[in-house]
């Protein structure tokens, strides 16, 4: 398989090609990008010495025609209209956001504009979504914060453990801000310092996560989201408490995570008792859970670590695709991290 | 006025000597401590070279007597024996926990052992609490946590738009978990990773934060709490989210946080749209605070950044005991932080 | 005192913000800066509520008129333009480069175009310069480096202990690099990572050293500077060897640096074995020193921490301004800084 | 081939698992560690979810035996007991560092006791070395530092470029200091903080740095060596300098450092005027280079970075095992990085 990365000289670029460069059945292709095009990869992506002399190409149909996949990380919007001068032979997998709502109008509410679609949504450990995801011709990958805050909850909504009010508190590390400089990213002001942005219902990843866990509950559920910025350059560390239903056991709730991660291939969950630090995934593609039923505050809060470039963005890009190529769904993605 | 510090070779001993060389009326007498009395104080605080030749004395009833103030920075447990032994004619001001809580049961409960018993409380922007404080000879410095948590919420608890369902997830520097070297402390576990522990209603702090919040909400308040531990050596920034009471309006938020700041000297509401970061509050003892209605998801969700040794210990104990002096309430405590 | 800061919004001038608000003769007057002017400076200084209100102007001389000093901390190049507005009553304290070479040639050469001028050297340790600096209306504030690497190895030098085959490699913080956006600044490229810059005797450091040095031995020194970027937000730390003079013994050099730091109330020399770190100087006005012989290799090493944006930049320039206004050399500068 | 792994607790031995978990051609046999014998993995490992239910052993010759190359890393002076007790058919590979030094002298010198001997050095890169370790049954892995220092300066001291009077500092992640907990390593005393230790020709690493680049040179070579610790977990960046022989151009250098990497897997020479940074090696076997000729000072400086645990040990005990046991060099080592 030839895969091109349009967006190589950004975070989720270069994780893609660092993942790329480990996977079996994958040749990269056509590294194509914006501002950066004419230049060096190496120049970009320095931990990358296998393809420092690779030269970056203007991102256009027909650098990256002939693919049997793209992978576009591009900003929000960009999407839609490279994907149209695509085939449908072509495997299309978005790590943007242009496909991932299904509501228009909350599309619209949250970025802005008119909806571009809804594409199968790349998080194979949502119930049923494997499926959908084998044989697709586009992926709209999840956005990070999303991604552990279902995996967080889902168990407990499936089993029927949870209401629908949630709030999810979560710390990402800065990679997760991109790579464009803004001063309030800078080494000198995120070092030592915890902060929250996008408070107060605000944040787009928002309806994501409503979304995704109505649809396992089967019925609306409502999130409070908190994104804090933390100083690190990986991770997101996601902490998810719902009220629990009446009646809810701690044996009960142990059971409904320990089947929902069974037969999961990425999915870890901690003895009890040792909870997730982002340290635990980084560079894997692996999410690590533990849960608790606070019977004092009456609350589940499950909390989850995952590396937001990697089973995020990245990792989860190339798990869908495998699944969407017939390739085993683990093929080329690391279950165990680089630490400390 | 003399003061003397027990536990002068720890974090909060550390931070209650660097503000106390800048406090213009007190001096500085004992030092004392366990493990490390008999060294130089320089072998322990080397970024206090104004102190650097100072011998640590062991911590007894005669190194403390004879001071006008004697400030505890001990382990839980050890502040009644060593109170005791002090006549009440000296301020005692206890940084640990022992004399917090107010419910015997609560204490054994998360404490284990016998309950002390129970001081004034050191909040002086808890309502009322400023009066109980000036004259008192004995203050509990409240926990770090609740510190934050408390001054994120009182204010909306206090105009009664909130109703008693509080989560509470909260991120620290490193320094609030002590100087006992400890291999999951370790400089390399900790950097570059946000993790969480003490989850699912088990950390000792709830029931101080409940304490707080239910009396000024007049009713119990019940408290979820996550702590994480996140890779800086100071800070914590808390998101305190509670559902918002039936016809609660933005605006209504806002005038009830100004109104609580208004007189406050260490409490620092930013303007409406930009929220708290720990880096504005290091080595300060000022609460930097932020606020919004989340209508869609019906909770008012409450941000606030300290510096857990400042404001969250060491700072907040020479508060208190300025006003328990009969000094103004601000001497020797610095509003504005070190950034970046 | 008046006095007015141009720079305000960038990382030095809120440093001197932050030390003359607890400067005891100091009134706060202008705020000055290009970019920023017409906002509050609470958008920019957030860790300084005390401010926060306070609008910023457009630095022009109205400005900067009637007060009694000016500290200029602007982008290099552009100093003796103000300075020339400003009238000989004023006392200008020039943070950036322009006023420190002596050589015109060397000024050229490595900042590139004309040298405008020399102002007498704010860095009152040298031998000789604290007379020079008293009653002075102009001064040049030292680069953070040369400060740090002038104090690490003028006592050798004075005591003809070393050969002038210099060494020096010294590790910064990242608010030395400033507060503009640049990509290789971001906190994800910073965080995790120490990176070499400006190698092979090219950055504008080295002739400052040299000059310094040079003035110290009585002959020409010559210095292989080498920095480094570290993941702090302050903080200098530098490794400083020079060939010991024939003869030399461990406890020549032991007396020597004792007998340069016994009179310099910001010079701290730690008891011998053990050494420098830069958490021993956040926020303080004090270099921390100490130094070997190493027999093996015949070298004298020294080893100096510094904070960049106080000894290396506001705390010094204001060190020198209370010489050249005949105030107390050590007002309003803290000697003890903030750790951990 | 069958892996036992001895220290499977500690840093290095979380990495050599990470790596040979990756390795085509090697399977995990028994892990041994002292105490945490009896613990499962995932305790100590919890980013090695893979092995998460592995029970540890004991360290004994029984566990150890019956695997084709068995890694050692163990604290000094325990290998050679373990070594004896394996037959001479097993590989067995030290990452500790009782067998490094030729000179029993130095040894004594350096780290006391008695030497246990001198086994084949597992450096490929240096000349003549790849062919030593083709079928060797021991192997003594460089120290992280001279592996740094000397990948930087052999290809100066090979081509007659450099005089021996070497000057090296170097920043190392705080892995490097291993994992056992001391409070100097918190993470509340690293963070944000650059500190050195060992200063003055009393590292242990010296003398193999002596050793490597004497052997090279063809004369005895002396270092200065001063190490740092930086706030981060993993890598170190050597900053190696010498006086250039005389006539030395920049084109001699640069095409000394061009032949030397030419057909050396892991060494990466950057473009000219790009610098190495620890960030660029993380989870890597790569060493990224890159020298300049500072004419001003007369002195070659080259700068070096590696990660600590990954060439600097894990994967360099790999990249030598993987020569003595017939299989090809890079087999199971990552070339590309992990990266923001």
């Amino acid at each position: 398989m030839r895969a091109a990365i349009a967006g190589a000289s950004g975070y989720a670029g270069g994780e893609l090609l660092r993942l790329l460069l480990g996977h079996p059945d994958v040749e990269i292709g056509a590294l194509t990008a914006a501002s950066s095009a004419g230049t060096r990869l190496g120049a970009h992506q320095p931990h990358l010495p296998s393809l420092a002399d690779r030269v970056i190409e203007q991102t256009t149909p027909q650098a990256l025609a002939g693919h049997d996949v793209v992978f576009l990380a591009l900003p929000h919007g960009q999407s839609a209209a490279v994907a149209a001068e695509l085939g449908d032979g072509t495997l299309v997998v978005d790590c943007g956001a242009d496909f991932r709502l299904a509501s228009a109008e909350e599309w619209t509410a949250f970025y802005g504009g008119v909806h571009a679609g809804t594409w199968p949504y790349g998080l194979p450990e949502l119930p049923g979504q494997r499926e959908i995801l084998r044989g697709a011709r586009r992926i709209a990958v999840p956005g990070c914060y999303p991604t552990a805050a279902t995996l967080a909850l889902f168990p407990a909504f499936a089993a029927g453990l949870a209401e629908p009010d949630v709030v999810v508190v979560a710390a990402s590390g800065t990679s997760g801000a991109g790579r464009a400089p803004k001063a309030h990213l800078l080494g000198s002001e995120v070092m030592g310092s915890v902060g929250a942005y996008g408070v107060g219902g605000v944040h787009r990843h928002t309806p994501e996560m409503e979304q995704n866990l109505s649809a396992v509950a089967g019925r609306p559920v409502r999130v409070s989201f908190t994104p804090t910025l933390a100083p690190m350059s990986r991770g997101i560390l996601a902490t998810c408490t719902a009220p629990a239903a009446s009646g809810t056991t701690p044996a009960a709730v142990r059971e409904a995570y320990e089947a929902a991660v069974k037969d999961e291939p990425f999915l870890h969950l901690l003895p009890e008792g040792v909870w997730p630090a982002t340290a635990m995934t980084v560079g894997a593609n692996t999410a690590v859970l533990q849960v608790a039923l606070d019977q004092r505050a009456g609350r589940i809060v499950a909390v989850v670590a995952v590396d937001n470039l990697t089973k995020g963005t990245a990792g989860g890009a190339i798990q869908s695709a495998n699944l969407a190529l017939g390739l085993p769904e683990e093929l080329g993605l690391p279950t165990n991290g680089v630490a400390p």
